[in-house]
């Protein structure tokens, strides 16, 4: 017998038929003789119901209150699916975060887990319950609802799964796993069989939509098997098909680990790119001109710096596309004139593609293989970062497809025809 | 500086607009100088949307997981009232029932208040703040969520007052207080500046729409004083002027109390009577005889019976209408023949229709008055019962308006033309 977390998005609770699916998924791995702890979303749409009424009252909202609201959906959720249980004979009972409870800080709307009581849990699990908690929210010290924030869900299954040192985490979406890269840019992308936290974390925040980075984060902190899987699979498939299905995150390196450098190809659209020309190179430089676009609240991706020639030096950066006009206001406005510097030019349409693996560091081969590839389809890298375990290349908009196809034949990720 | 408890019905939260005038309302007492507390029900339809998503799941859902569904919809209403109320300058917080906490058994859909803590509400009011609190639902010793049942916010908010040792609660409605009888049957009907518990009691047992009974119970118990009074006047009439609006529930006897004998006339149709003939009369009958009947949960309203003649007696209950064909078949199936009694006869259509008043017991000319006034109009009495402060009768259904109508003017309850 094992302790499983499975975790259903609002797409799957979207309707009574799809929450009676959930149901019977879940009670397949009960009646298999393991023990089951389901968090499910708020039904698909609820949330932003929700959160329009409160929209419709005030655009200033009090964020506790909109936690106060907003945390009903995923309420609404588990009742339903613990119905749903019971009338199939499957005993069951729901609980809210702050039933279990779920301790948070208090950054309502984007709380942090701070602990997880497990007692009640295991409690209702050793009576031979199946227990179903409230995703997307805690309460903090205060005894005040708090919300994770959009895809919190993801990181409540998590959490409660490593509090209750549970044998894997199942999240199931609306894929059947992780790809070496967007099927719909590349057709033969391959699904991984396993995929390590790292390598998971960077596609994460580098634009793979499959998994929230800070459940994945999680999940690396403390350990967590978690695996996604399709809740697209008829909810009757043997448990023992299932349990290999989809994409095992993990730390291990076994012998069964894949063994390729590169385990896939991320890639984010949207980006601008911006420019500050011959700039005094002095300490406390970046911070000079990074300052008022963070006071400004817009987002900065990449940061690049060429060495310094003649003490001048050009300054790079990425931001939205959406802020690339603002952020161009702010630099003329409270940047050049004051620091003194050349030029600031940009191009709103850029994107950032990224080969990702945690083999990548020991092989030098990788950053000639990239850019090798990029050159051969005549697309011009206009800015390069590198980490651990990906390199991201800026490149212009429209290549993006290009680039991704290019990039994951290069590195011999397309399917196996024998698979 | 006094505490007011207001508590507004689920059409007053119906719409983003009667919440703002809720707020506008609760706003302008906040800013005379008292201190508020808010109990708002769900938004109108609220509570059967999410009984009716349970429903489609299973029609034998735990209570449990119900009370987790329907709570929901009084969670979602005082986060939007507190937006409400702060995007208008007012300082507010809202607190669910467990927050408070509200305290109740564990029969869950029908829970009963045990207690509640002040300090967590009072600390806020004493901040300067409008507290917002859940009605309908508390919290039970396992900490789990329960509810009232349909009605039980007025519930709440009375308990809350008392609690709270409010100087009043006052209950918004979308009547304008409590009238002599129904002004739809009785068009010069007159409305009450004052009633007592008691009388209250009786107009909300015999079908007065105004106050759920188990709200009135708890007045009396815990001598609140409770106001009943309009939601559909402007939000902005002079607080002066509202405060002395609508109908005062109140222990008070004082020099100004109206003096009338009866307050009046409550009535409740769709009923149907049922007589078991030749019933011998010995100890234990009654209850053979009813004991099927509350078994198989068929309500029984009024109960009759004769003295005995010759050992034999006849033995009259009403029952709701919908219920009339059962109860005759269990009577015919469990009791005419075990008993050995006579016929089973019934009338499937008849009505109640009762004077009320605190003044009855010591006015013997009530009773026959009322009598009188029914025998004018040729109105038939099948059936008499009484109590210290109110006489009922049961009669045709058919005649129900008419007896009402002419015991209201026998009694001399309509509008003062001058008032």
């Amino acid at each position: 017998m094992s302790l499983i977390v499975q975790k259903y998005g609002g797409t799957s609770m979207g309707s009574i038929e799809r929450i009676r699916n959930v149901a019977a998924r879940a009670a397949k791995w009960h009646r298999a003789g393991h023990q089951v702890v389901i968090v499910p979303s708020a039904m698909s749409g609820e949330t932003n119901r929700l959160l329009d009424l409160a929209q419709q009252i005030s655009e200033h909202a009090s964020r506790r209150e909109l936690d106060m609201i907003a945390s009903t959906g995923e309420q609404v959720s588990v009742g339903l699916l613990a119905i749903a249980l019971q009338s199939i004979g499957v005993d069951a009972i729901s609980f809210t975060g702050w039933q279990v409870p779920v301790r948070t800080d208090n950054a309502y709307g984007k709380a942090r887990i701070e602990s997880i009581e497990d007692a009640r849990v295991r409690a209702e699990l050793d009576a031979g319950r199946v227990v179903i908690v409230t995703g997307f929210q805690g309460v903090d010290t205060g005894g005040n609802i708090t919300t994770l924030g959009r895809g919190g869900s993801d990181t409540s299954a998590v959490a409660v799964a490593a509090a209750l040192g549970a044998d894997e985490c199942q999240i199931f979406t609306d894929v059947d796993g992780v790809y070496t890269t967007d099927p719909r840019v590349v057709a033969d992308a391959r699904r991984l069989a396993r995929i390590t936290f790292e390598e998971m974390l960077e596609m994460a925040s580098l634009g793979s939509k499959v998994l929230q980075s800070r459940s994945v984060e999680f999940a690396g902190k403390y350990q967590v098997r978690t695996r996604v899987l399709s809740s697209l699979t008829p909810p009757d498939i043997p448990v023992e098909e299932e349990a290999r299905s989809g994409t095992l995150i993990t730390i291990e390196e076994d012998d069964n680990m894949e063994k390729a450098v590169v385990s896939g190809i991320a890639f984010s659209r949207n980006a601008a790119k911006i420019t500050v020309m011959n700039v005094p190179d002095r300490p406390g430089i970046a911070f000079q001109i990074l300052g008022p676009i963070a006071a400004a609240n817009i987002e900065v991706d990449v940061i690049i710096q060429n060495q310094s020639v003649g003490g001048m030096t050009d300054f790079s950066f990425t931001v939205p596309h959406t802020e690339f006009k603002r952020a161009l206001d702010i630099l003329e406005r409270e940047v050049r004139g004051p620091l003194g510097t050349g030029d600031i030019v940009g191009d709103p349409d850029i994107c950032k593609v990224s080969a990702v693996g945690i083999g990548m560091s020991s092989h030098a081969g990788v950053a000639s293989t990239m850019f090798g590839a990029l050159y051969e389809e005549g697309i011009n890298i206009q800015m390069i970062s590198t980490s651990e375990i990906k390199i991201s290349v800026v490149i212009a908009d429209k290549y993006m497809e290009l680039a991704v196809r290019a990039l994951h034949k290069a590195f011999g990720l397309e399917q196996e025809k024998t698979a």
